[in-house]
């Protein structure tokens, strides 16, 4: 996606040698008009598949989700990373170890919010080591829904979760695939 | 706003004495036509003020500030509650202490998104005890920037966040007001 790319080149920093900073428009800030038209991608790449709901996860998926669904017109469902008091049993859940927090933490979804009917697509903002995506399969998988395939905004392809996922048999569809970082300049496939 | 209401009565579940469990369509799996709706009803009461940003925190404002951005045309803000790798200083920040979670955080906004020349609305899903909303507003405040006030979808009236934020000066408008939940039981004001 040209405009994606154009500003990633514009407002994306890279801090150490391979955390990309989106914070501008995708991670902290939210440029609202151009999340709608990366939703209208995925709905173009994704329409035909029957989704029927939308899975993400907590915190910087949940916009890019949100504006994917409008097209779709159907519900987002958000994986949460701990449970809390409005939360009781009956959960689909995975462990994901994230490595920009350092952390291995559970991710989960309440078992009324999908089921073995829903044909689901995973929307998400990035995709670096796969195992947030791969998490969210688990969960898909667990519930007996179909898994349509995922959208990505950024794929971090230096990484290795691309070949990860794909491997998987996930049908994944990245907006921009960024290949290299050096000296602060990013390089994109094709 | 009646729709809302309806929709808390059929989908709303209270649990324990002053939890109001509404993740079917806002907290958990988002209803984007209904959060679509609710970002409509703000735009109505502030579309006048010149908000020039929609300030919310992760993770349950983000769809609803995301819906109501789109009827504003202005980016979303949302303040992080613990830092993460990608997050350097030179931040607008607040202690909150949060009830339903039995903990006190950090939320913090990066300097660069919200300045002295910003006209803010703040969007949350509820209003409580109403520590939230006075550490975004203490955000705002130390950006230097306006707050044009607050669009809340769901106002626990019988707590008394709501006295307290009001008193500070803060134009709320809430879409629904819980006034009592008793057995089981939810009633709203008027």
């Amino acid at each position: 996606m040209e405009e994606l790319k154009q500003r990633i080149l514009r407002d994306g920093h890279v801090i150490h040698k391979d955390v990309l900073k989106v914070d501008g428009f995708l991670n902290h800030q939210l440029d609202i008009g151009l999340l709608d038209r990366i939703g209208e991608q995925f709905y173009a790449r994704f329409h035909s598949a029957g989704v029927t709901k939308i899975l993400t996860i907590e915190s910087s998926g949940i916009a890019v989700a949100t504006l994917t669904a409008r097209h779709f017109m159907v519900p987002v469902v958000f994986a949460r990373k701990a449970p809390s008091l409005t939360h009781l049993d009956d959960k689909f859940s995975a462990e994901v170890y994230s490595y920009t927090q350092r952390k291995q933490f559970t991710i989960f979804v309440s078992s009324e919010y999908i089921s073995h009917s829903d044909k689901v697509l995973v929307i998400d903002d990035f995709l670096a080591n796969g195992q947030a995506l791969l998490g969210l399969a688990k969960i898909v998988h667990q519930s007996g829904a179909a898994l349509a395939g995922a959208g990505i905004v950024i794929e971090k392809a230096f990484q290795d979760g691309g070949d990860l996922v794909r491997n998987a048999g996930i049908d994944v569809f990245s907006l921009a695939k960024v290949t290299k970082m050096s000296h602060g300049k990013i390089y994109f496939a094709d």
